[in-house]
């Protein structure tokens, strides 16, 4: 191989704004031939082939995809540079393009769909032909000439699309993961236990199978769901090492065919430097490429905090029903007119929103895995659908989360008299009683206050069997739910 | 080919028990050689092969799949013995020991596991082998000889695994639709429909978003859940069409090598008329055994009705919580002991049963459906998963459809107490007053009576807009529900 | 109630395009008060408020949901003027305006997302003011004033966002499959069977468990793959009786408060006549307002689909994989560069897409009908879900089956040289031989021929049981296949 | 509360083997009253009463919760004996019964379904009912006196089915994962690893799309299932310590009425002891009842480990098939007989079988997560499915991976052979030529041996580019894996 640098004078890089001051059409050519493009677009023939094969739906690659494309682009430079295989210039320059990638600058310049090729290869290409003609404008070259930066052969210089693609994702997905779903996880932790506390001593009736039982707090009942937020964080936290590892260095097959040796570990190393997030090589390139499970155990991350977000959404919501006629211990913040014939009908809609999120983000997880497992022999090719998967989940659930706390949870109040006048009434308060007068007498009581309807201090008083200053002293639903009693 | 009677005088047949009065093992042999089997079995090698390979879980083969495939057996003895290929003696020996198949007096001996063979024939084997060594015992041979009646050269003449199993999958889901679910749904459908009718004018609160809403009768309620029933039951039996066609004939890929010509529409004709329902040939054979789309579509007509069985039992547990601090509407039958210590506290547990039966009918067809999608070429090698899938969706939905008929829906009893309490408190009845004091005043009045505390009658009467003759004259839920005012 | 008609001069209509020339804010009220909206958008302020709270991801309500209810507000503008609850002049106005939400005109002023209030209200509500906007500038009045076209009033007259939402949603899918899904489906069934056609007497070597089977032709396995696209595309059309039958009338909770005594039936009729399709009143409201099942089975009609055809589309490029170390059946049709590096590497990108797309189709089924079950008492509030499901499923269907059919089914042809070539070599044509030499002699010709790596023909003539001559005139796989034999 | 040594003189414990001799039916009683149960069995009245009320299908709850019940009993009766609750004869008597049940020498005792009610009550009264009845057996008494051992007072103490099912099912999930999952996929790692290092060296072409790709070695494809195996192997074990943490403690609702304090810190302590694995005391009582997260990440691992599992047998057999028209790269052992036509096929159904496994835990998994979002409050009362789906999808997974491993993966052979020819016809070696003639000149020679037919070789030759020599010192496939040249 000739050295890169030689018979090469570096072209003066210009300082242009992103943007293609051209109308019509542009001439673009790859191994087929030539293909128009509109003359304002930086892609070039493989893009716009795919967009005339494989429009389906309104679902396009999520732009996770790209920007992280932008710093798979940024490092493969880097490293190719300094390797010497790039001219220093040439690296740069693709650095410096693939930073406003990653600044979503190029945004409108990948218009491709998720349903493409399996491998992701035409989003590869889209990439690789925007930074090349960018580069090529900056460098005051012809659009579509290839020339001073070709696509192929500098920008995606020791890479493939078969290891590129996973790379992108797995980018994608710890970007996604640490900038927006954890830190929003972690608000909504907050929230929910600054309600434990602040409720941590308000006695309400428990409900096991639906049915009254022994009180709690209704601080405790919060606690739980704090709990169950913050251990499905740190599950789906745990998800991070698997999508550290990086397929890059294994290029085609696996083997590394056309990438020097070292590649994988600088290139890794690089990546980590540039986001600041520990990214590796994976240890083994062959199941990088043809398996998918780092990205199964993070959608099963995703999923692990669905699955109790919908219980919290659901629980809300039918502990804020009523207004007269349900469970009402809740009062909702109302964002939205309720009916305009019926006030204080306050509908729970942060509450639904969050469960309709929570029940897509399982048919995505459930997509994802089923994708994950039909590859074949070198490579799985039900990559887009797998990174779409993904990154659709991360973001409604990160937006989902952010909403059912600012515009629900953070303005939850209590009904303390509709929860004391219930928990009040409740019978089986008649625990309490056992150890003084014995089951058979409590539970004879209880039984009466049922078939009468009257309370459980008015049953044990007219019993005989102890004073009213006797129950006020021995009922103390408080004393019952282990934060200490009243008197 | 020789005429298969010619040179065969017909063996007596015995008139003797099922059973084997051996102990130990017998010698069994196929194409690989010997295998000892349980002397007291009458399956063969292949049988016993398949429980050395396959013992995975506790999974057995549907004892549905064995009886149809009794049915399979028998017909197609009937049309071989009726064409002349086989002896008429044998034809009808075949027959008549695929009746105690069918009875279900050889259950015993069909060991098998779902997890075999991908086209079931380990399964198709087990039947052959133990339909020849019956008839064998029968016809005085010596078990395991293949003599007179061989597994293969006669009881699986003219088919193949690849036709019949599929064959056997549909005879087995329309027996259990004809003679389980269907009948025990219309029954469902029955009793909903009565407690409509007897609830037909109890006005109650209805609930929307989960909150209090205009009001509509118990029985109207009622009458959705019997409509819901109703309507997924008739799209359940509509998948029928599609379970009556029969991929027999096609025998190992479609083509139907080695079957004669006409045998499969003559064996439609005689499993038809061995059953009573109207099974016809497949139009095409090569999707019969490469597709499994009858399956999946009857498997969606499970799953279309365990869609609103789910609901209906959620409601109705919501409906009947309790005793104090839920909705209590409802009063549910008590089955088993409450709690020791909460008299009146009755848990919804066959709701619960009920709603876990359905969540387990979603997952049988979704990995139904994703098993039919993964044949290869022509043939589908998930069989086994595919019909056990749909036959335990089937048996549990009999079965729980059942218990929550006769355990829970049909002593289902009102609290019409409860029921009209709260509807009196409910605000949205204010509706009615819109049209006599304008949407202004009545929004006052429940503004007024909602923070309060109060009822519309008392808020309504302290407005000085209206008397409270006048409100009760104008204030009639039972009007609002459609079914006629109180007057 | 008054005449609507007293009192009112109908207001001069006037023929301005669709637009608002307006920059900044306008202030639009609700019931809870005043909200500043884009001055040159038509909606008020509930869509703001919903855009407020309700921005998750990038999932839109789908165009189909704005669309179908243009004919919703416009058969009920319709009804509501014939029966004289609106003025004349009023509901051509409106039915006009709706004439362009049909249309598409208002695409941009429907910006709301999916995962919003589970009633779809706020979507409901964005179409009443946007009409009612649009309407009042046609009448010269002042946006956001509410007259003389008021959006609750007069736009949403006799309706419910919880019967107008499912009723859209009806409409949407039936205009979906109608005009979009069925029509591509009948298309590709009949690419398939073309090439049924064609191939119909080329015989290949069927393959079950993948391995070499006895034969079968070309045709005869493509016709499998018609018939079985051929019968799911029945099974999804049987799905739109149940869709035919439409909510309006139930209002509020199904008891039709506030519609006129007949409104739903002369609604669907009017539907009906608007679309040319024959939708009718559900026979039971209750049900339509709480359950989704005709919804779940025009999913489960569209999963229906996409088993089948991911079994094709992962049938065909198996067939056509090579092109040396592959199958090598099938030559597909070449769109895109292959590898710069590899010619004749053809990757199967239009079966990739497809099967993605189909497992896809499989999630969203699976979330709509776990949706479907998740109502409660007298609404479901998962319809945005269901909605976006299924319109979304049926768009990527129809547009993923264009691109295979096109792109892929239409252009493929076969490598005659390969097919005949591997049939030749194929040991299992061994079983034409066993009627004229024994089982025995033939598989000891298959063994040699397995060992020797010899073809059947060289292994039978040097076994001297019989002559090239009668080999060739016995071995005949155009004959084991059943469509006529070569002689 | 009374010493509950005090005047209670221990009993005599007898040496009684398992079993009742007794006929006909006993007499035992409950809060409702008397049931009749069979004479032989040691189950009372509540677990009759669900036999009788719940008998849905086949599907019984797996001994594995029995099992581990048994250690649950122990533990508690242990804790409570050295606290002084219960006598420490009586602590020993049912710690000894307890470690029968442990054994399984109950397990015909326990004939519940998973059906019941959602909380698992029933099978806790079963398992207290049964300990309770032998334990009387052995102390001399009346069975169904509930002397001296009371089922609820004494093997229940301090515990409430809510708390005691949830750690039951824990304490199963520890063992099923530790003594049979986990060791089995160690087993099936080294097998693939194995294989990994014999074939290391051995050049193979390698396959994206399906379509022929650079070579890597038949080594280096097995390390990828390798690597994929040991990696899911490594996240299941992962999910452990979710699993030690016990809801124990929590008693009904979480707040741990009627269990003194320390009770969960003891009894954690207790059955850490007696398992040998570290099982602690849930951080939140509230969360460990209504949620089950830890459980659907389990069953997340489960699932993750089906991923790969599935992709890997469905790669095996399709490089096993053929044997002539198929890739026939390796030879799968013959475990039953094939086809009695075609010497030669071996039909993958071990891999088959996997394959269907697969989708099972994946179906499984779901309904486990649905089933986790769907508690209400302070309970998940979807329990037993919980539990079942998670202890059926980890033994199938663990009989499934042995069958594969033994009677697959262990005994498959190469076919060198076949293997050698395929990589010699192989086009895409020519990228090895292209540094030395160039692109252009590559893709000549390539195109001609597509066109041609030809190899590579002889179209390089007969391009008169390079010599034979050349051509064979360059095209090194060996070399293109990165595992040296051959030279």
């Amino acid at each position: 191989m000739t050295n890169p640098e030689q018979g090469q004078t570096p072209p003066e890089i210009l300082d242009l704004p992103v943007g293609i001051d051209a109308g019509g059409i542009r001439r673009e050519t790859d191994a087929m031939g030539a293909v128009d493009v509109p003359a304002d677009r930086y892609w070039g023939a493989q893009t716009q082939r795919s967009l005339e094969h494989f429009t389906v739906g309104d679902d396009h690659m999520p732009p996770g995809i790209h920007h992280a494309y932008g710093y798979v682009k940024m490092a493969a430079a880097l490293v190719n540079g300094e390797a010497g295989r790039l001219p220093r210039w040439m690296a740069d320059l693709i650095a410096r393009v693939a930073a406003e990638v990653i600044a979503g600058d190029l945004d409108e310049h990948f218009p491709l769909y998720v349903w493409q090729t399996g491998s992701g290869t035409q989003t590869n290409m889209n990439v690789n032909e925007v930074i090349s003609n960018r580069a090529i404008q900056l460098a005051g070259g012809t659009l579509g000439s290839k020339a001073p930066v070709h696509p192929n052969d500098h920008v995606n210089l020791a890479q493939s699309s078969n290891d590129s693609f996973p790379t992108a994702t797995h980018v994608a997905a710890v970007l996604a993961l640490q900038n927006h779903v954890l830190p929003e996880l972690r608000k909504l932790h907050t929230a929910l236990d600054a309600k434990a506390r602040e409720w941590a001593d308000i006695p309400k009736t428990g409900r096991t199978h639906l049915q009254d039982a022994v009180p709690l707090t209704v601080g405790q009942e919060w606690s739980g769901y704090a709990a169950q937020i913050a251990a499905a964080t740190d599950r789906l936290e745990s998800a991070l090492p698997g999508l550290y590892e990086l397929a890059a260095g294994g290029t085609a097959v696996g083997t590394g065919l056309n990438a020097p040796p070292g590649f994988a570990e600088r290139f890794a190393a690089e990546l980590a430097e540039l986001t600041g997030h520990p990214f590796v090589t994976a240890p083994n390139k062959f199941a990088a490429l043809a398996g998918a499970e780092a990205m199964v155990a993070a959608s099963a991350g995703l999923r692990g905090v669905a699955v109790p977000l919908l219980k919290i959404a659901n629980d809300i919501r039918f502990l804020g029903s009523g207004p007269r006629n349900g469970l009402g211990e809740l009062r909702l913040p109302e964002n939205e007119p309720g009916s305009s014939i019926m006030p204080g009908k306050v509908n729970p809609t942060q509450c639904e929103a969050t469960m309709m999120v929570c029940l897509r983000i399982l048919a995505d997880d459930t997509a994802l895995a089923t994708a994950a497992a039909m590859g074949n022999f070198e490579l799985n090719t039900m990559r887009p659908l797998i990174a779409s998967s993904f990154l659709h989940s991360a973001q409604i659930l990160t937006d989902a989360t952010r909403n059912l706390r600012v515009f629900c949870i953070e303005g939850v109040e209590l009904d303390r008299e509709r929860i004391d006048h219930d928990l009040g009434r409740s019978l089986m308060l008649v625990t309490a009683l056992t150890p003084e007068i014995g089951y058979d007498r409590a539970a004879q009581i209880a039984h009466t206050a049922d078939a009468e309807g009257t309370t459980l201090r008015e049953a044990a008083v007219a019993s005989g069997w102890l004073t009213a200053e006797e129950f006020d002293r021995i009922v103390d639903p408080r004393a019952m739910t282990g934060r200490g009693g009243a008197g």
